[in-house]
């Protein structure tokens, strides 16, 4: 039965990329209220393509943008399949070699193909990797052989503010046995990987205030203060020389990664020099002593992700602003709280203001790291499903970015998650020009329909 | 017959106003390519203006913006009246009370009034007073009596690229016995002002590359060079904590004020406090143990006019950004060299660059301060007929910020300039809501009237 399921995703793969490519001309950009309208069609077609295979599926309202529900209630073990619909925004729009919104293939010189469109790895290319392996099974058997459900937020890159409520008020609708997360990637074009850590985030946006309105800098220059070199002063002092972050109770609950996961990962294929190398850098610039790995694994962050104050445009204009802003998120692991980090970052912000300046705030989201549970029965069985497909057995790896979901599954519907997904390093997610090989969606529907029978036996 | 002209100023100020509002109206933003079509028509507007008025006028083509030249080829002493018809941009554009580009006249509560639009004053309203002084002497007597070319550049905020050039081919046709700048300010509401000393200004844009493409925070964070931070930095360490830049060399040719020079400001009816309280500050941000008018008029500052990286739009979005960059303006006083400047700000910020960081620099013009000669036949004049109209002597002021031509005229037509101008403090030139007081307009207008006499005299 797997076997036709797997033929029958290699001859349909055409039409499945057809699917995907109609998914990512919807401009579903969840953080600019422009996109509102787009991010509803998006919802919209995955919940007819949803009630398409069988599924009991509508895209439902929230506060924010719809959140897309589907059930099989198919027989066998009850597994909520979690993606979401919503991509980052674009720019800089002019760095792009096609248009973000119009999916292409692309041919490398060394034949390597891949989907370039913005949400082909983040996530819409990854979200249908399952759908298509349900597509599969129904076409092949008439059903999928689990219970799904199948849940698809449209505000997962803007902080997810609708889907706490949603979880809370449909608890009992919502919790599987098991949840299957497929926002990650794969060790390399070849070998799979679990995800069973993740680092947590810590969103803060703050405005420094100095002059009342913006000042001539000839007039002004030399007596009035400029927001921009206070908020340049206070973001340098956030990181001492050996890129620990200075602020105060920053580390509380950081633990050192244990002997045991420390050897696994200097047991891992992984080379810093090309890690780095591949976006033209050689040398790790975060805690010295530390190995990159661990950087992007195991440590904290403080990273200003945007900056902005005084004339921007082309051209000059000597001005002494009225304020500068930066947007700064704090990467988390182990027990650090992110509403303690937010509350020392805004202490430190404040205790650094000199005379006639006030800084103002804005979250922009949080949630604690998570480490997965490694027991139960479904590990062994989704590993050997990946084994059979790639022909090796998957990477247990730690993720750097944050999931929060997983926490909110974890903590509001008490599911333990399973992050299976399909990207690659390169995959350029929230950047421009970013993909998903080809590679990647075909063995990611495949591995689904395998996983699917896994689960099922 | 200078009291008929008054008269007929007085009798026919509405229209002068509504002269001033035609001007207005042009979008003259010179430094963003996309108001060209703006420039070109103020500039012909004016060219048609002093035609009108019986001048050889016309709109002269250069390499940028057209540069306006009108000769009355009248009798007595010859003087070349400079202004420029272009203005700044109007970022943030939220900010304005009224639309910039559609003049009004705005009431404020304790009966004053004022033109508020973007260039009332700078420098359309200043450069209208001469013109409309020029219109009030030809409809009552017929003629200006004294020579007068008037020259009206359209670059004037974007770095005056054409006007050297402009001075240096047509020499003989520009080259007067004395310039008259009207581009700086009064005292105050009520007390004129003669500025005799400017500082310079070099321009400088740095931006700084690390990694090849933007980065994704999680996936990178910890391990990746984030530009924003090398560039928050460096510019940090721009100045110490006395607020004294730590660039090497850049105090070289800077002088003590001469103690003479010190106590006439000291009796000056100056306060700090209400300069920055107008504005919303109360401390000096300058160099420690130096008064605000030394910080203002005659020390040099660097300052940042601009900065921006990573994602600066509404909503958050965890890019390690790929560059940072940031605009900054040093103010130049005594012999400093602009170039030698720009070069050792290149060079502090090239040594402070880590592993895996370039930088680019572009320059933003540059000029060096001013000093004008207060001996000749034309300051006293100037002085007599400025006191006639206030009913005070004018203050003899040093002024913060650059107007280069000043240096150009000097070197290049060996003219020595006078600037007199009638703006306020609180115009908020360069600003949102910039404005020009009705009492500038008309005392302008009133004043280069009896200027005129004084000079034909």
């Amino acid at each position: 039965m797997l076997d036709a399921v797997l033929k029958s995703i290699d001859e349909n793969f055409d039409a499945s990329l057809e699917k995907l490519f109609e998914l990512l001309r919807f401009d579903s950009i969840s953080t600019d209220p422009a996109y509102r309208a787009s991010c509803r069609k998006a919802a919209d077609w995955l919940a007819a393509e949803l009630s398409g295979l069988g599924f009991t599926a509508s895209a439902r309202e929230t506060a924010g943008h719809p959140i897309v529900v589907g059930h099989n209630q198919g027989a066998g073990p009850h597994v909520l399949f979690y993606g979401h619909y919503d991509v980052q925004p674009v720019d800089p729009i002019e760095l792009w070699e096609t248009l973000p919104f119009e999916p292409r293939i692309v041919t490398q010189p060394d034949g390597r193909k891949w989907i370039a469109a913005r949400g082909a790895g983040d996530d819409k290319g990854q979200l249908m990797t399952f759908v298509e392996a349900v597509r599969a099974w129904t076409k092949v058997t008439g059903r999928v052989p689990i219970n799904v459900t199948i849940l698809l937020e449209g505000e997962e890159e803007s902080g997810s503010g609708s889907l706490k409520p949603f979880l809370e008020a449909n608890k009992a609708e919502l919790t599987a046995e098991v949840a299957l997360v497929c926002d990650t990637g794969m060790w390399d074009r070849t070998c799979p990987a679990i995800t069973t850590s993740l680092r947590g985030l810590a969103g803060e946006e703050v405005t420094i205030h100095a002059a009342s309105r913006d000042l001539h800098s000839g007039m002004y220059g030399g007596a009035a203060r400029n927001p921009i070199h206070v908020l340049a002063a206070i973001l340098s002092e956030m990181r001492d020389a050996d890129g620990r972050v200075t602020i105060p109770g920053f580390y509380d609950g950081v633990a050192e990664v244990p002997q045991a996961i420390r050897e696994q990962w200097a047991g891992l294929d992984f080379s810093e020099k090309t890690f780095l190398g591949d976006v033209g850098l050689s040398v790790p610039a975060g805690e010295k002593g530390r190995s990159v790995l661990e950087q992007i694994w195991a440590r904290p962050t403080a990273e200003v992700n945007g900056i902005f104050g005084g004339y921007t445009q082309a051209g000059f204009k000597t001005v002494i602003p009225a304020t500068a802003t930066a947007k700064v998120s704090f990467r988390l692991v182990g027990d650090q709280d992110p509403q303690a980090v937010s509350r020392a970052f805004r202490a430190f912000v404040e205790a650094r203001l000199p005379a006639d300046c006030t800084a103002t705030f804005t979250s922009h989201g949080s949630s604690p790291a998570q480490s997965l549970r490694l027991d139960g029965p479904w590990l062994p069985r989704v590993e050997r499903a990946l084994a059979d497909e790639w022909g090796k057995p998957p990477v247990l790896m730690g993720a750097g970015g944050s999931i929060p979901v997983v926490g909110d599954f974890s903590r509001i519907l008490s599911m333990n998650s399973l992050m299976v997904g399909f990207g690659l390093d390169d995959d350029r997610i929230h950047s421009p020009n970013e993909k998903y090989d080809l590679t990647s969606y075909r063995g990611g529907i495949r591995s689904w329909a395998r996983i699917i029978a896994a689960l099922a036996a």
